[in-house]
């Protein structure tokens, strides 16, 4: 980039704005084609999907005039990386996204193929359309429409991975063997959300996650009913009154320790959260859920955002067919998973749970816990200049000074990069809470993904006049 | 049958037993074909096996020279009858079997293919080998067996139905529409079980059934666990709650009116179970359990044949697929049942379950409770000339005095019979509690199968010399 270009700065913003409009229709097809990618990471059927969704990336990448583009291979899947490093002062941006998605069951609660972007109204459908290859196509249209003006304002590294969605088991180990290539003034991560179409907001804090899998065992086999029940141990029975008896009657959860560490609100963030244009009635639509409910002496902003919760994700045992079974089961199996809050330790919830289990567990069972994930939450600068720089870009596209939010979903890979590389992340994405991410008919608000790639425009060039950190030292 | 046989009844006997043995080989052959059948009622992927199986057992008649045969159609799978009717002034006994099976999951919990008769030391290893496709066969064997010898020495006539596993929904309207070709002094029935192979028993009293699906719901659709996790109710820890809420913790079922109507063992009665050959460690070793659990106040015995239970057959919600997701679950489903003793009425179960869950179910989850099937229990009486003859044929063929016993599982035939016909039946079977009866690896005592024969050709032979009862006035 030369210095006539740099001082033309709300110009190049403007051209590609323009540009960026005129050319709706051709991102929409291009949107549809990345959705049509069934890139599910934790199903080994999809490998190869997730591969070919990688390489498609790489090549938008090299049609970006990325260099070092490249599909580094993993344990699992691949992380796509490309930069493009020739902004000299400016600060070194690296761009965050993951490509993979989520299972598509239940199935047939669909209305719609999960892997066809199918228009309705202001939204496309599909899974992934929200979370988060929406975010992440808006990041590489919103370089496209800069590229036709020169070239880009500040230095730019990408890293696409392909296993957020299982917990990003090898990212960290890739992160530590890259230290060097990955290096920069902070992370824009794309995979965030704002509070809805009108009310841009910031993420500021991400609860952690430790993910776990209990199995209890009552018998070699399963029994019948009638000629034993009555006699034995059942696991089912017991698997419930181990579950309810993981929160009490105020909602807290009762693992031994669990609130040891955890950061208490003070009283001016809790004035600061206030301001989120929340309500209640709107959250009971967004969630679909019939009655709010959680923790006491906490409202619900404050129970998503900064307060951790335990849930059980999934149940099984016994006889789950059509009909009737009389089987007593040998065994029952839960998936259970904590969302954590600063200064919690997503490494201690296991030890915790074990203490719960060895404590209330009946002698008539054995238990076995195993662990299948668990990743760092983050709390993030809000005063920073590159945070700065996203609230005026947010503005800028959507006309309303954005508020800052806690998030109660986690994105390990911001504490991760706080870990291991030293840096912040700026939570730049444009999820609605009701877009049912992970859930049937996920769906991406099409108005609010067309201002998504404008607020990218706009974020970039404003960095331009920030000058780069000497932790780079370009 | 003529006088000169009829007074030959001794070498008659044992000239069916001498043939008996002679055929042990292709009798063994047969089992297996019937094995390889899978006649798994509630699958509609088995409907034709099914059928296929009733067809095969009709032939089987026709070769016995029984008249009438046919297959007669419901709503369901068909029931399979045939009659003889040539022994005038003699009993006429109503011989009930089934010729359906259970599903065979957990399949990768059965050692060798369930639908191929395996032979394992003493042991034919395949589902339906104990429940009941051998004590079925062995009734045809020992038919067999007897008309070499001449003429059969009482009335028969032969039900077999193709939805016992099931809960025999169509069974109840296809005796009310035959009643009058179902008339009988008392009802065989082979669907029964002995304590050990060298352990004769008769059976006087059975369980009954009320099976259920309940259904929560706390939204429209799954959620993120993150977004969500903490602000709205889990309806798998609901779910848990009731469930962990149904048994206090005395063991006893909590829910209203449910020991109502129970029948109090009375000290004789007690002292009659208490004779029968049991010990902890065996039941610990047959049904593989860790350790017992029940009731307080009653022994394992009177636990299974004389007190009530409820239990959870099967639970599925959320994801429940390999790896992790993250999802906070819509729904979530319960399979459970109640075990009812003498006088509880199966009907009543339903509206106990509907009180405890308008007591105890948050408004937070809606619920929804489905019955699949109720049965009736039955209790005999244990001092009918035709308990004498079974009594007599056991203590022939074992070489042991048979003992009394009350049977946790379910036969609702008996209670049935009992209410459309007016008739007790004999419980007449072999299976032993080890033979894994619905569940994976179910096998049949392959010396006690032959010893069955023999004490079917016993006990036909025997009641020659009850005379018939006036109710049914041939």
């Amino acid at each position: 980039m030369n210095e006539s270009q740099a001082g033309n700065g709300v110009g190049r913003t403007a051209a590609a704005i323009a540009y960026a409009r005129e050319q709706q229709d051709a991102f929409l097809e291009e949107f549809k084609a990345l959705l049509a990618m069934p890139s599910v990471s934790t199903l080994p059927e999809h490998k190869e999907d997730v591969r070919a969704t990688a390489t498609w990336l790489a090549a938008r990448l090299n049609e970006l005039r990325f260099e070092q583009v490249a599909l580094h291979e993993t344990a699992g899947h691949p992380v796509v990386y490309g930069e493009w490093l020739h902004a000299p002062d400016k600060p070194t941006v690296l761009v965050y996204g993951h490509y993979d998605v989520q299972p598509v069951d239940p199935i047939d609660e669909w209305d719609s193929d999960p892997f066809t972007g199918t228009i309705a109204g202001d939204y496309i459908i599909a899974r992934g359309a929200s979370d988060m290859k929406g975010q992440l196509l808006a990041h590489l249209q919103a370089l496209r429409s800069l590229a036709q003006a020169g070239d880009y304002p500040v230095n730019l590294k990408i890293l696409f991975e392909g296993e957020e969605e299982i917990g990003s088991p090898n990212l960290p180990a890739f992160i530590e063997a890259h230290r060097d290539m990955l290096a920069c003034d902070f992370v824009l991560n794309c995979d965030g959300g704002i509070h809805g179409p009108g009310e841009p907001a910031i993420t500021y804090s991400l609860r952690g996650l430790a993910y776990f899998e209990l199995e209890l065992r009552s018998a070699a086999k399963d029994m019948h009913s009638g000629l034993f029940g009555g006699s034995v141990a059942n696991p089912i029975h017991v698997l419930s009154e181990l579950i309810a008896g993981m929160h009490d009657a105020e909602g807290r959860v009762t693992l031994p320790g669990f609130y040891d560490k955890v950061r208490d609100l003070d009283a001016e963030e809790r004035e600061l959260l206030a301001q989120a244009p929340y309500s209640d009635t709107e959250w009971l639509r967004i969630s679909g859920a019939k009655k709010l409910h959680g923790e006491a002496g906490y409202n619900t902003i404050e129970r998503i955002g900064a307060r951790p919760a335990l849930d059980v994700n999934g149940i099984w045992g016994g006889f789950t067919g059509a009909g009737s079974k009389t089987v007593l089961p040998a065994k029952a199996t839960a998936k259970l998973s904590a969302r954590l809050v600063a200064d919690q330790q997503e490494g201690d919830v296991k030890g915790q749970l074990a203490a719960y289990l060895n404590a209330h567990c009946p002698d008539a069972v054995t238990w076995k816990l195993t662990e299948h994930v668990h990743g760092p939450g983050a709390i993030m600068n809000r005063k920073s200049p590159y945070m700065d720089a996203a609230r005026r870009a947010l503005s800028a596209a959507f006309g309303k000074e954005p508020f800052f939010k806690r998030e109660g979903g986690s994105v390990p890979i911001v504490g991760m990069m706080q870990r291991q590389l030293g840096v912040d992340s700026i939570m730049l994405g444009f999820e609605l809470a009701d877009d049912g991410i992970h859930g049937p008919n996920e769906r991406q608000h099409l108005p609010n993904y067309f201002k998504g790639i404008e607020t990218y425009i706009h974020f970039l060039m404003d960095l331009e006049r920030v000058a780069a950190s000497s932790a780079v030292g370009k």
